[in-house]
C-alpha cells in the first residue's frame, strides 16, 4: 500500500496526518531526512553522541567490539515506538533519547551491573526534520552523562519507516559479581526500593495527567498543554517524560548482598508479584512505606525504580529503603504479594491489550 | 492520530488498508496479536528460537547474561522495516526471520568472529495473526541452525506498532584474534569473495524481478505472482529473500591472516570502494572473475558475500575464491576501485532517498 493510497481522493492530505510538514514548513537549516544522504544525517549525530569507556572499536566497521572484562556481559533490548510508547506533543526529541537510554540502562542495573553501552537503532520517517534525530542524541548522551557516566553508544543503524521507532541494546559489566535474579528471595529478607529521582507513582501519575489535560477540545495531543504541564507538575512529568533511574545502586546491591532484584516498570505490585512467583514467597509491603499514595505507588507503572530483597540485618546500600518483607508462603496458596498483610492484584500493563492506538 | 481518523468518513476500511483483515476472515486457531496477552505471545514465540551455547542466563529476568571467553565481545544491531526492507506479498514470516538473523550474523562474521547469540526485538500491528511471529521465530531458528550452528536468541522484546519491525542485535567471539577491520588492506593482497550458498547480484537481480514481476495489474506486490518466481528463479528469489552468507568463513578468513574484509551488502563496487578508501588503496577487479554478470555483481546489493584481502600468497580459506588485487594509490589519487584497471564509480544505496514509500 502507497501513503497515497491511504488518503482516498478527495481527502485533505494536511488533514490526514498532522505529523507531516507542509512544503510551506520547510526549513534550510532543518532539512528532513529525505533531504539528505544517510552519510549527511549520521555526520550531524555522531559528534552528539557519548562515548563509551568499553569501546575496543566503535563505529565504522560492520561492527563494534567491545570490553568484557570479567569474561561475561549483561544484555538488554528495549523499543520505544511512536503512538503505544510516546506522542510527539508530549515528548521533544531529547526526551526521547534520554527515556530510551534510562529505561534500558536499569534493565542492566537491576542485574546488579554497571552499564557498559548502548548500540541504537532508529527507523524514522523520511519526511522528519534531521533535528529530531539531533535531539534523539543529545538525550542520549545527556542520560549517559547523568545516569552512568562511561556509558556511551558504540554503534547502531538508522533506517527509514512510517513509524518512528527506537530499538535499544544495552550492555554491562558484573564485575565479578553474580547476576542477582528475580528468584532468589528468601523468607525473613528486607524488601527495599530505591528510586533515584524520581518517587513511586509520579511515572504513572504524570501519564494520566498527560492523557488528560495536554489534549486539544478535540482530544488530541496538544504541545502547548503539555509544556503547561511541566511547568506547573515538574516533577510527575519530568518522571514519566525523562525519568531519572538510579543505576549505581544495582551494582551497590549486588555488592551488599541483595538476594533478588529487578526493575520496576510495569508497577510496583505486578513487578513485586514477579519476584515472588519466581522465588515461591510472599512480599508483604507496608502502606505507610509507600509515601502518600500508596495505590499510586503500587499500581503505577514506569518508575524505573529498583525493588530489591536484602537478607534480615543487612546494612541497605545508599539510595534503598525499606518497603516490606520477604515472608515464607503457606503451603498451598499462590505466590504473590500482601499490603498491610492483606491480599493485593498485582495489576499491570500489557502492550498488545493496553495500546488504544493512537500516536500524535 | 488515531487510525480511525486516517480514514476519512466515506472511505471503506477495508479498502483503504488490505493487510488489515476483516472481523470475517478471524481465525480462531490464529489469533491476532491483540486477542492474545503478551505473555501469551511469548508462550507461542518461546519454544521456536534456537538456543545460544554461550548463554549463563537467559530470557525471564531484566537482561541476559552471555559468556565473553576472551574478554572481548563483536555488536552489531540492523533492522528490517515493513515498507523499505520487505514486503509480507513477498516474504513469508520465516524469510523475515532468517534474512534479519542472517544479515546480522554477516556482520559479525566479517569482523573474523564467530557469531554466538542474537537479541531480537520485534514490534508488530495489533491485528497481525501471532502465526506471523511463530513464522518469524522459525526462520531465526532455521538460520542459526543453518548458518551458524550454537548461535541463538539470548532475550528480546515485543512491542505494539503501526509498522512491523524487527530490530536484531548480534554478538560474537573473536576467539583471541583481532578482528579484521576494513583499513588493513595493503598493496599487492590478494582480493577474495566468499559467496556462501549465493553468487554475487544474484539478491540484486531477485529483488529486481519481485519489482517488476511480483506485483499485479495495478502494479501492487502480489503474492501470487511472488509465488510463481519463486519456482522460476529459486536462485535469484532465494538470494534476496532468504540468503545464506559464509557465516564461518569470516573466522577462517581471520585466521588465514586476512588483512581486511566487510560484509557485502550495498553492491560489491560500492563494499569495495570503503576497504579502498579506508585503507588508502586502490582496488583492481577482473572482471572475467566476476561471472557471467559483472555490472550485476558489482552494483547488486545484499549479497552478503564477504570481500576479504589477503597476503600475497597465502592460501585462500575454503569457500573465498580470488577476483582481484590491491593497488598502490598513485599520488594525488582518490582511493577507489578498479575493473581491468579501468576507473569505476561506487554506486549503492541510500535507505532515506532510494526508499519510494511504499509497503504491500
Amino acid at each position: 500500500m502507497t501513503r497515497a493510497e491511504s488518503t482516498p481522493a478527495g481527502a485533505d492530505p494536511a488533514q490526514a496526518d498532522p505529523a507531516q510538514p507542509s512544503p510551506a514548513q520547510a526549513d534550510p537549516a532543518d532539512p528532513t531526512l529525505a533531504e539528505l544522504s544517510e552519510i549527511a544525517v549520521l555526520q550531524r549525530i555522531f559528534p552528539r553522541l557519548p562515548e563509551s569507556d568499553a569501546t575496543l572499536l566503535g563505529p565504522g566497521d560492520d561492527a563494534a567490539v567491545l570490553a568484557a572484562p570479567d569474561g561475561r556481559f549483561v544484555v538488554t533490548t528495549d523499543m520505544m515506538i511512536h503512538g503505544p510508547d510516546f506522542r510527539l506533543a508530549w515528548s521533544r526529541p531529547a526526551d526521547l533519547g534520554w527515556k530510551a537510554a534510562a529505561t534500558n540502562l536499569s534493565d542492566v542495573a537491576a542485574m546488579g551491573a554497571r552499564p557498559t553501552a548502548l548500540v541504537v537503532a532508529i527507523a524514522a520517517p523520511q519526511h522528519l526534520p534531521v533535528s529530531v534525530l539531533e535531539g534523539i542524541s543529545d538525550g542520549l548522551r545527556e542520560a549517559c552523562a547523568a545516569l552512568a557516566p562511561g556509558c556511551g553508544v558504540v554503534g547502531g543503524d538508522l533506517s527509514a519507516s512510517d513509524t518512528l521507532t527506537l530499538a535499544v541494546t544495552a550492555f554491562g559489566d558484573l564485575e565479578g559479581r553474580a547476576p542477582v535474579l528475580r528468584s532468589g528471595a528468601r523468607p525473613g529478607d528486607t524488601v527495599a526500593v530505591a528510586e533515584g529521582g524520581n518517587t513511586l507513582g509520579e511515572a504513572g501519575r504524570g501519564l494520566a495527567l498527560l492523557f488528560t489535560r495536554a489534549i486539544d477540545a478535540e482530544g488530541a495531543p496538544d504541545a502547548a498543554a503539555a509544556d503547561a504541564l511541566r511547568t506547573a507538575y515538574p516533577r510527575l512529568l519530568g518522571a514519566q517524560l525523562r525519568p531519572s533511574p538510579p543505576i549505581p545502586a544495582g551494582a551497590a546491591a549486588a555488592a551488599s548482598g541483595a538476594t533478588a532484584m529487578l526493575d520496576v516498570s510495569d508497577g510496583l505490585a505486578l513487578d513485586a508479584t514477579r519476584i515472588a512467583r519466581a522465588s515461591g514467597v510472599l512480599i508483604d509491603f507496608e502502606s505507610a512505606a509507600l509515601g502518600e499514595h500508596p495505590e499510586s505507588a503500587l499500581g503505577g507503572g514506569e518508575d524505573h525504580s529498583l525493588l530489591a530483597c536484602f537478607p534480615a540485618g543487612a546494612v541497605l546500600p545508599a539510595g534503598f529503603r525499606p518497603v516490606g518483607r520477604v515472608l515464607k508462603l503457606p503451603a498451598g496458596e499462590p505466590a504473590g504479594i500482601t499490603v498491610d498483610g492483606a491480599p493485593h492484584l498485582p495489576g499491570g500493563w500489557d502492550p498488545y491489550r493496553g495500546w488504544d492506538g493512537h500516536a500524535g
